[in-house]
């Protein structure tokens, strides 16, 4: 395994305010030359380098050139045929009603042409028939995939682990047999806690262009998959422009486009329109997709007396077609059908938490846990067909409640990695909820919590823009590291100690490069002390230079305990201590820089 | 008990941006007229009012005109006289090295004479000899004082609870005679979790004027006590306009004027210079004071091998004294008479962890907990001088390790409140140190930790300006109501009900108006949707008409399950679903508001 260097030396490389970043990309190459593995790579003005994990894709990579008309390259492809198992077909066409524009529309003749991705053509490919072509059906097998090698090189660990957890169903590894321009990730316990950063239009706001930009960006920050949440026009189109883009796993929930497709009337919704939309998105290469097929028409009623209802929207959404007909669910009645299709694509399933709490008051109820029940069962079915499988969790709950949260999922869901929403551990806050919901998130993925999806600032109030998106992959990546490191994950502390000793050396330039986010640091302590020297300078500005108490305690550890002492006893410390203590008062007693008054 | 309205009707209350802000202030009256607890009434448009503690003084009641050169009311003065056991004297003379300005320096004679505060002439107050003047001993009597019910009135408790915890030293009610303009606020695990936020000024930068106006910024988000951790020029004056104009109580570390007093020269620290500084800061006012007695001698090698060694600014003042004499820390040796002149002002100690961990790597280690076994000796030592008592935590601490944090000091210190810095769950994230550390705020809030220090975005990067005062402060009443929630704090959830009622209603003003930030909250949504109707609107910007989650599950409730069904069994419910279906059918199968499309 060697590293490989991109092109550009760090010191060449610049952020968007013309700054040098001070970190690079490098591969790590695994057993065969097309497999490279991306870390950001920072290099320490002490001349240390730390390795970290890296979910930016080709794009920081200044030796890519990359285009978001062409689309990434397709670094799976070769790995995908290779295995001879799948074969491309013609496809499902594209439909005016795909972008939600409607037969009966006026407007039906003014698609926008120029909006259609103009990248290499491609025709789909799904499973030859009888063949099982899920990364779960090769785990089992025995297999380890160059997705799974991949993966662990990410992650540090053996690809025998990476093959155990997702053969045992404790893990998926979403991918998709038509996006192969996506980087193998893993979810599941025994992994990093991955994060999940929602964007999408809705029918109010937003572009295909904001959206492509909000998924690299969001990836720049740290995202491990990214879930297009779009509900207004233009949705397939939009969709293709982000699947041809992204480095990371895509994940959507169907019903919502279903649901254009039949002018928003939930009673309208049929088995044979929800069918056609995933088989439209599995072509375009989804990787995951939500499914709420948990509630069930008995499992309405429960949520009558709730304090807030139903808030997901795909668990209305299917509440209101089982009222309309008074029939169970066809999502739950059609469940194998749709696994057979998921399966031919290797889509893995997140098995949505539809009647998952929408305040304080509503958290851990009858509702909730009924329809965990319910994806206990579908777990357990979708395992049959081979379909990767992970399982959604809430939503608003307050502290005392999260660990019966993931306790029971474990149990109910035989330890299918849980993808939870936070939780939101108070109502009050809007306006905060990335903060209110990422001490939730933290706590959960500590008891084992595999993906958190992010929530932003604008949670309850409006469409995160740019600056939302970035807060909330950073509060989230806090929340996922703080786990890591109460879970024990091998190799997270590093990252804390590499910048603890940047801290305690007063080496400011590797703090900022090592901070989840360098630049806002760097500003920060621009806006106290601009000037360059102090950077380097032996003091912070918090204290001032004369109390600075990182500089008084270097100097202890100078004086008496330096890193030779390490071996010593605590008799021997002592006995160094008074010798210390004499050359303390011989050199004048001075514990501070000479200060000029 | 009965609530009076402060004069100004709410909808005449405007904030800076001159917007109606909803609320309003009134008090509740206690047992005798001068006894008037302020809240914030939050008035609903569904004609509803919910009453929330209220931290921001007079400043908030458009009734009082306040002036910051005149100083509060002292609302105390008539209890503590009354009681006969505190005099005036003559009180120490102001030198200028108070201010910091050096006999030796050429500019002791340029003081600023403007800045000397002009309020109402006052002499110092302590206790008559013999007379032991704290809550803390008037508890032990069984005394119930006006300042005990005024606690009682805002936590919503029995002002015998309120005695009793403070009795038995789990409670202190931080409330120096020389500080009649604080309402009396208390700190214990029995109560709510409260939240201090640190202003001050260093030597780099700010004035005067900005420390006051962040006291009363930090005050009007919710901070229930201010620390003032000055230690440039001016720190006697300051103080001085602080203490005049707060309404909560001021903490301080005598350690950092001290220094100052000494020309920052740890060595030269005396016993002497050291009580000439608690004195002088005692008669001005000051509730709390942190000292570091715990830092002894021995504990300083233990530090040495450390990743971050000392971090706190006084333990590493006290460990470079101690090794500067190869002395016992005199802070230690005369404990005993410095808790004497603590409780002539009942001033409350804060028995500071001057060995914190700086770093997840040095979390929980021995030299923490050996000064941690030192706090529990001195806790015993202040009880018997009748001092109350509070004692400082940690640091950086990663989620695994908080709870033992909680679980030693508690055991140790005997049930004495417990006082946080964060901890800081991760060292990655600086710049969102509030996020880092909110986390596992609420996580040690939850397991009994009766306050928790703020952190705000500046932390590790220099000084924090309005903006960061502000967020650290409502990052930390997060992480507080969490904990209330968790605790199962007696009408902790009212809050958090009356909001998602306000959710599930569409009812987004009062949204607004409950929020912990309204404007912020309010400007959030008006980015997206900006238009005055928006407000009243029945669906979100989030989702778009059509699919607003909120809408269709208030259709459900509405259908077959509304308020008058809270008492139906399940049969019952199951019933009228059916009937509700028919209905649903007759109808017209629509779930939705009708749209124009």
């Amino acid at each position: 395994m060697t590293t490989q260097d991109a092109r550009t030396p760090a010191s060449e490389q610049k952020n968007e305010a013309g700054k040098s970043i001070g970190w690079h990309k490098a591969y790590i190459e695994g057993s065969r030359p097309d497999l490279r593995v991306p870390v950001r790579q920072v290099h320490l003005t002490n001349g240390n380098a730390v390795t970290l994990y890296d979910t930016s894709g080709p794009y920081t990579d200044p030796g890519v050139e990359t285009d978001v008309r062409r689309g990434l390259a397709p670094l799976r492809e070769h790995w995908i045929t290779a295995r001879g198992d799948t074969e491309e077909y013609a496809g499902r066409p594209v439909r005016p009603e795909d972008d939600g524009i409607k037969h009966t529309s006026p407007r039906g003749g003014l698609r926008n042409l120029d909006a259609v991705f103009p990248g290499r053509p491609r025709r789909p490919r799904r499973a030859v028939p009888g063949r099982a072509v899920t990364q779960l059906a090769y785990a089992r097998r025995g297999e380890v995939t160059p997705e799974m090698e991949y993966v662990a090189i990410r992650e540090k660990l053996d690809p025998r682990t990476v093959r155990d957890e997702i053969a045992a169903g404790r893990a998926v590894l979403p991918a998709n047999v038509n996006h192969p321009e996506s980087e193998p990730m893993i979810i599941g316990k025994r992994f990093l806690v991955k994060v999940n950063a929602n964007i999408g239009n809705s029918a109010v706001t937003s572009s295909i262009e904001e959206e492509v930009e909000k998924m690299t960006w969001a990836t720049r920050w740290g995202a491990d998959t990214v879930m297009d949440l779009s509900t207004g026009r233009n949705i397939h189109t939009t969709r293709e422009w982000v699947l041809r883009n992204s480095p990371v796993p895509i994940g959507t929930v169907p019903l919502y486009q279903a649901l254009e497709k039949v002018d928003g009337k939930a009673e309208e919704l049929t088995w044979e329109v929800y069918k056609d939309t995933v088989i439209e998105q599995a072509e375009q290469g989804v990787d995951y997709m939500t499914v709420h097929a948990g509630v069930r028409l008995a499992h309405v009623p429960l949520t009558a007396r709730r304090k807030t209802g139903i808030v997901s929207r795909g668990g209305s959404i299917m509440a209101a077609w089982c009222l309309a007909h008074h029939q169970e669910s066809f999502l739950y009645t059609r469940f194998e059908e749709l696994c057979e299709i998921l399966a031919a694509y290797d889509v893995t399933y997140s098995l949505g938490d539809g009647l998952r709490p929408g305040s304080i008051a509503d958290a851990n109820d009858e509702a909730q846990f009924a329809e965990l029940r319910t994806l206990g069962e579908l777990n357990t079915i979708a395992k049959r067909h081979h379909v990767q499988t992970m399982v959604e969790g809430p939503g608003h709950v307050p502290m005392h409640k999260i660990k019966e949260n993931i306790d029971l999922q474990q149990e109910i869901c035989e330890e299918a990695p849980f993808y939870t929403l936070g939780p939101l551990t108070t109502d009050i806050a809007p306006a905060y909820d990335h903060i209110t919901s990422g001490i939730g998130a933290a706590m959960i993925g500590w008891w084992g919590t595999a993906m958190l999806c992010y929530v932003t600032p604008k949670e309850h109030l409006g469409l995160p823009n740019r600056d939302d998106v970035k807060t909330g992959v950073i509060t989230y990546k806090i929340a996922a590291h703080a786990a890591d490191l109460a879970k024990g994950h091998p190799g997270a502390q590093e990252w804390d100690d590499a910048l603890s000793d940047a801290r305690f050396e007063f080496r400011w330039e590797d703090q900022f490069n090592l901070a989840l986010d360098p630049d806002t640091a760097r500003e920060f302590h621009d806006e106290t002390l601009p000037a360059e020297p102090a950077k380097t300078a032996h003091f912070c500005s918090m204290c001032g230079p004369k109390f600075c108490s990182m500089k008084i305690s270097q100097d202890i550890a100078t004086r008496f305990g330096d890193s030779s002492d390490v071996g010593a006893s605590q008799e021997e410390i002592e006995a160094g201590m008074l010798q210390k203590s004499k050359e303390f008062a011989e050199s004048g007693n001075r514990v501070y820089l000479p200060l000029a008054d």
